[in-house]
């Protein structure tokens, strides 16, 4: 596989691969949103007919309730091996109105080579690219059976993901995984996490009474539902420092080795870029790798948002009958989703027995491959893409996919991400771009061909 | 005047007082909301276009900045003293999507001699009956000077009021002038407050950054706002008891004294009641003269709501980047609400010195009178009208007015208020009903009799 026949299958692909990215950006995809089911469908059905265009095969697997997912195949016919590329194509709400996009999130903008949207980055962009990348292998001959799973779950926690996999059985069999959702530290050093922090979400809710009422009537003797959660927050966490109070909250977390710490000041991180690209003018703290320490490595717990009251225009003196608030814990290995909900509703019930407390959102951490077959092909096919040799770095962001894909179909998870610091994940503004996008074609198609020539790997034949 | 003569007058009026409730409950005279100033201006000519309908003289009074003030007057040849009757006639926000309106809250909605909108008891109703008493009174010939001031900003804090009335001079002279915008504590006794509780909103805000971000990406080093002020609410009060936790903030409480306490306890005041109507579930005590001196004579810090961060379906997870908590002081004679905003922004900066407080409409408490020519004429109007002698308690809410009257009118101030706890004052389904304001033109018209009867009062002659 050369590499000038991979630039330019790259560049002579780049209209296709922008106007296939524009139709993906242009169905909001948010799967958070109840309302969007429909375009969700209608993304999924696009991709199915995108796969079929490219050669390959596609189903789109309905779970009983929620969100597709697409089961893409390429094969072979020579084929001793099944590698599956994980990507998702649901996204993450956006708003033109409560939020600061210089464009319309679910229009794609194209300016420069910098694709701007909701989705670029978080996950479209890299799974077209992945599908491109599998375009070349199978130009090149590469002897593989290539499998595709592109979820609409993933914002939300793939609550479907395991069922649906589960169900179709040998259908998914395959040696190897690669989740393609992941960040570089920076764009000069291509990464590639050794470990994810896992989620856990939660609400918290109180009511005590049926309606908003006016302060000046009833202001000293009811009760305010969002004082006392705002009290409750306090207890569980001092929000300065962002330590956690909950008793055995930090029982199972495994600190991180010498030897990862050492990749961590390797990896090209800086605090100022990290400030910059984040838009973040205040931090806890300002020392390296206290920073990398708690954005990589430590779990959190945030409050997202507080519903209930009035926050319009103006003041309106309500006593608020109701109010929700929606937080979260990032997690770290070896902390387990199911005990944490267990510390938290007990701590909150302890402290307020009125407040309901309910799970929203899971996903546990994972500690990946660093070593063996799999690990070497995938530094040798980035630095092949990239000119530039891979670090090992965990990631802060929780990807659900990876612990049940790893648990269901007994192989290797590898991650191949494209995503940049720069790209606004999750934010307004999100955007990809195309020297990530031409890269990560190349990155998979010679991954792909790394992975037909090793013996089999630790997985069942399929 | 017989009574016989004003029951014949009202129920012939009926149908022209509620036409005129319509029309004026189908403005959105929202004042805390700027997109409003074209309603508020348009309500200010209808207000001012009945009044002359109704044989007076009407100007629209328009400040520099904010809305405007209307002021009526009826002239009367013999007359040797002028009463003033304070309304207002604009209202507090109202949202079918966010809070349980059955109704529109912009569309009057009669039944069963009830009136369903917002504005309807808090303040039209009582404007329009007041208006109608003024008319009753002038064809009994009554000798009197009556003067209507409708005010457009009483919702946030009145801060036009004093500019306009200091402008107006001696145009707006009046011997007395009677607050009609205050509640009854049961329907069966008409209540007059002897207290008004004041109020001081504040708005805190803390900035950590340009945009939300992932907390998988940036949690655990990023500042959370969100997070750091309900730290900060925490500190300020106990959300569970109500104690503000701020040295100095009961300094200048007066408590009530026992012969208050004794009228509380004689008001018809019933916990059962005050739950009911107030459609609370919860409330910080149960014990009625506990709950009484709560919502009457003591001060609070209330959180009104949250804004920032995600709250709309599912979970986001994001950093917020800034958020700003809506919150409001009650205060009691004799607090002051400069003094306040003193202690709560230097508490403030002692815990937090990046969060800006901002002072957001404010008005002090007030003590009433109960005795002299002006109490007594009030107490035998209200027993005329509605067949029961009147209690002197206090009221909860703030009315900025009555403070700023007293002081640049230098005359006394008297409330005759309409409103009942089943009326739902500042919230969804607010309501106001015939009885209440049949009952209401009665006590205004016995109310100006009585007025023309006496001796001039403490205030100048006009």
């Amino acid at each position: 596989m050369s590499r000038s026949f991979l630039t330019s299958f790259a560049r002579a692909e780049r209209t296709r691969y922008e106007g296939l990215l524009r139709e993906l950006v242009e169905i909001p995809t948010v799967s958070a949103d109840p309302s969007r089911k429909k375009d969700i469908l209608r993304a999924a059905e696009f991709a199915a007919d995108t796969i079929h265009s490219f050669g390959g095969t596609a189903r789109v697997l309905r779970p009983a309730a929620g969100h597709p997912i697409v089961h893409g195949a390429f094969h072979h016919p020579k084929a001793k091996r099944t590698i599956t590329l994980y990507n998702h194509l649901d996204v993450q709400p956006a708003s033109v109105e409560s939020e600061p996009w210089r464009t319309h999130p679910f229009r794609l903008v194209v300016r420069d080579g910098r694709y701007f949207g909701r989705g670029t980055t978080d996950d479209k962009g890299p799974a077209l690219a992945a599908l491109f990348g599998v375009r070349a292998a199978r130009e090149c001959g590469v002897p593989l059976n290539i499998h595709l799973l592109w979820e609409f779950e993933e914002e939300i926690g793939s609550p479907s993901l395991e069922r649906v996999v589960a169900r179709e059985g040998r259908r998914l069999r395959t040696n190897a995984v690669v989740v393609s959702d992941t960040g570089w530290i920076s764009r000069r050093i291509p990464s590639v996490p050794s470990g994810l922090r896992g989620m856990q979400g939660f609400s918290f809710e109180l009511v005590t009474g049926k309606e908003d009422r006016h302060s000046g009537d009833v202001g000293g003797a009811a009760r305010n539902p969002i004082g006392e959660l705002l009290e409750l927050m306090y207890q569980i966490h001092d929000a300065k420092t962002g330590r956690v109070k909950i008793p055995g909250f930090y029982k199972r977390v495994i600190p991180p080795s010498r030897r990862e710490l050492e990749d961590f000041v390797a990896s090209g991180f800086s605090v100022a870029a990290f400030k910059r690209d984040n838009v973040l003018t205040r931090l806890r703290t300002e020392e390296p790798l206290d920073v990398m320490k708690r954005i990589w490595a430590a779990p959190t717990f945030e409050v997202h948002g507080v519903e209930g009251g009035y926050v319009g225009p103006g003041l309106k003196a309500v006593v608020p009958h109701r109010a929700v608030v929606k937080a979260s814990c990032r997690l770290v290995p070896d902390q387990e989703p199911e005990e944490i909900v267990g510390l938290v509703k007990a701590f909150a019930r302890k402290w307020n027995k009125d407040v309901v407390v309910r799970p929203n959102g899971s996903s546990p951490p994972f500690r990946g491959l660093t070593t063996g077959p799999e690990a070497e092909a995938l530094k040798r096919a980035l630095a092949f893409a990239f000119g530039r040799k891979p670090v090992f770095v965990r990631d802060g962001g929780a990807i659900g996919a990876a612990v049940i894909l790893r648990k269901l179909l007994a192989c290797p998870v590898m991650f191949l991400g494209l995503s940049l610091p720069e790209h606004g994940y999750h934010a307004p503004n999100e955007n990809f771009d195309w020297r990530q996008a031409s890269g990560g074609m190349l990155a998979f198609a010679a991954y792909l061909e790394e992975m037909s020539r090793i013996g089999t790997g630790s997985g069942p034949s399929a």
